[in-house]
């Protein structure tokens, strides 16, 4: 830990940048929420005082400012996700710090720039790291706090489904179900200001109309139940809307089957989760005569597969700044909890049927 | 009908052309498996005495010579397929025939050529048709009759899912279960000749060593049972050959879900038959972090959509003759049946685990 030269403090990103290479704030003991076996996370994860890395030439420190909990960031404690971290690890996929210093040979951020941590696995549930320059994509100026911490994975996932699997154009329509999961609700916003038409499919739930009336402020043009996807009356929506070319199935089982019912001949069905801890199952005709494509979606893996070219990447960021900028990119419903509060928040967002998400403020 | 113009004969190709327009030979009665309803083919079918079309312009006049019996025109005449003719309809949906007599606007064929009809619905149970030039594709001289009867459909499905799916390369593997099947027969002998390896799934059965004997004779590298498909060992088999990166799926069910588990990251697995009459089941992960493909082949379909630009059929015609006329292209183990017995030749292929394909001479 370099005590002497990596200084940190506030999480005002209005810091003045004193050098070119560092800001100077009173220093303050960096921690972190770590674990060092898999398991419930509330058992296995502990707060503690950590040492920060060397800085070196292309080191990064950053200050974490906000850091959300994700599905995908419970299941990798939980040792159950596809990628899972060498221990003791630190917990959390995504957030968004505040550059104190920085290496000497370092580029593309300087001091006081916001950024955002790109590749999973590297731990943002902390008050401050040293990343790598490659790992940080900069934000705009005056990008909104919890816009910056929760863009890295939902917003991104969903302009990645609604851009790479289907040609899409102003007009045509898109069906998902989980459309009040984080992906759903940047799926609605990025494909009204796409132009598209969207078939919202959500469970049905005693507060249904608060839902209903939330999703349609998003810009939700079709909001249906589970038990309506299944009705022949879906037949009477197919009056006002052209079937979907793009399914987005976060859940399997029954609804990504009835999603395939219901969609275009040659059309995709993109599957990026499985809340219902089921397969999807494919009727054989629909392949054969419908030619309807079937393919899967891995946030991660999209952006593992740029790490020798950024620019795909940085230039997604920029495209979904300016929609938040517009204001047609909002962050989801967000409840914010201090990090030494995290067993409250680890509980709290792990409850069926949550429609808020928990940010950890460091 | 054209008595006095239109003149057919005998099933040798080997007729002489006496003229440039027809070839002349004793006139006898047309005759077709016609049905009137769906349902059972041995109920519903009835050989009967037919007039032929006018040939006009732009008709051929084709002496069919052989058509077999294919599982889809079963299921055509019991009215479950895709794709259902008008009735009453003639049974059939490939064969080959001579060119008996053209129309005054043809140019691709001249009496005398052996000719295969391309389209599906068109129906090839009957001594004589009048089909449109655009419908017919001229093969090369001497292509043996079994091979020639038996091309339309099998080859070039097997044709079309090695090439259109993955870019394979010598000495890539592809697995395919159903590969007993006039499909899977053909996908053995073509992939040989790719110089890709095979592994082929059969299922168990009394003359299993007759049979493995066989499918290696073909050019099989190897064949495993569906048993085998799902037992730990199937990681020693990858000791030997590389992880396939395309599955081709006949059955559907446990067996292509199976497949799935071995197919190679970013694999794709086509779908072209379901004899298990069961869902592709795919498991949520395997989509997500396998990034596996899920299509489905329909070589009708392909065939309609290269309507106006019949080039890469007539090419894959061509590629197909040239494997045949180099013996890396056989027809499957053929009966011949005359085609009055008909009722015998259906009954016979609608028998499980027949391994002999019936044809229907004419």
């Amino acid at each position: 830990m370099r005590l002497g030269l990596v200084l940190w403090g506030w999480r005002s990103r209005f810091l003045p940048a004193l050098s070119l290479r560092g800001l100077k704030t009173a220093p303050s003991q960096p921690r972190a929420l770590v674990y060092e076996q898999h398991g419930e996370p509330a058992r296995v994860l502990k707060l503690k005082d950590v040492e920060l890395a060397e800085l070196g030439d292309s080191g990064v420190h950053v200050k974490m400012l906000a850091a959300p909990i994700n599905p995908s960031d419970i299941n990798m404690i939980q040792g159950t996700y596809a990628l899972l971290p060498d221990l003791p690890a630190v917990g959390g996929n995504e957030g968004v710090g505040q550059v104190m210093e920085i290496g000497s040979h370092v580029t593309s951020v300087k001091p006081g720039d916001w950024v955002i941590p790109v590749d999973a696995g590297l731990g943002t549930w902390r008050t401050d790291a040293v990343f790598s320059e490659e790992a940080l994509v900069k934000l705009p100026a005056n990008t909104p706090l919890l816009c910056a911490a929760t863009l890295c994975v939902n917003p991104c996932t969903a302009y990645r489904m609604l851009s790479d699997f289907e040609a899409l154009r102003p007009g045509d329509s898109i069906i998902q179900n989980a459309a009040n999961s984080g992906v759903g609700q940047a799926v609605i916003q990025i494909a009204a200001a796409m132009g598209l038409k969207t078939i919202n499919v959500i469970r049905d739930r005693p507060n249904l109309q608060e839902l209903v009336d939330r999703l349609t402020s998003l810009g939700a043009d079709h909001i249906i139940t589970e038990e309506m996807l299944r009705k022949p009356e879906m037949k009477d929506l197919f009056k006002k809307v052209p079937k979907p070319q793009l399914a987005l199935n976060c859940v399997g089982g029954k609804s990504a089957t009835e999603m395939l019912r219901h969609l275009q001949h040659k059309g995709t069905m993109v599957t990026y989760g499985g809340m219902a801890k089921q397969p999807v199952t494919v009727p054989v005709s629909t392949l054969i005569f419908k030619d309807v494509k079937l393919r899967g979606f891995w946030m991660t893996q999209w952006k593992r597969n740029q790490v020798h070219n950024k620019d795909s990447l940085t230039g997604m960021i920029l495209k979904l700044c300016d929609l938040i900028h517009k204001g047609q990119l909002t962050a989801p419903a967000c409840t914010k909890v201090p990090l030494k509060d995290y067993a409250i928040a680890l509980e709290a967002s792990m409850q069926p049927y949550t429609s808020t998400k928990h940010i950890l403020v460091m």
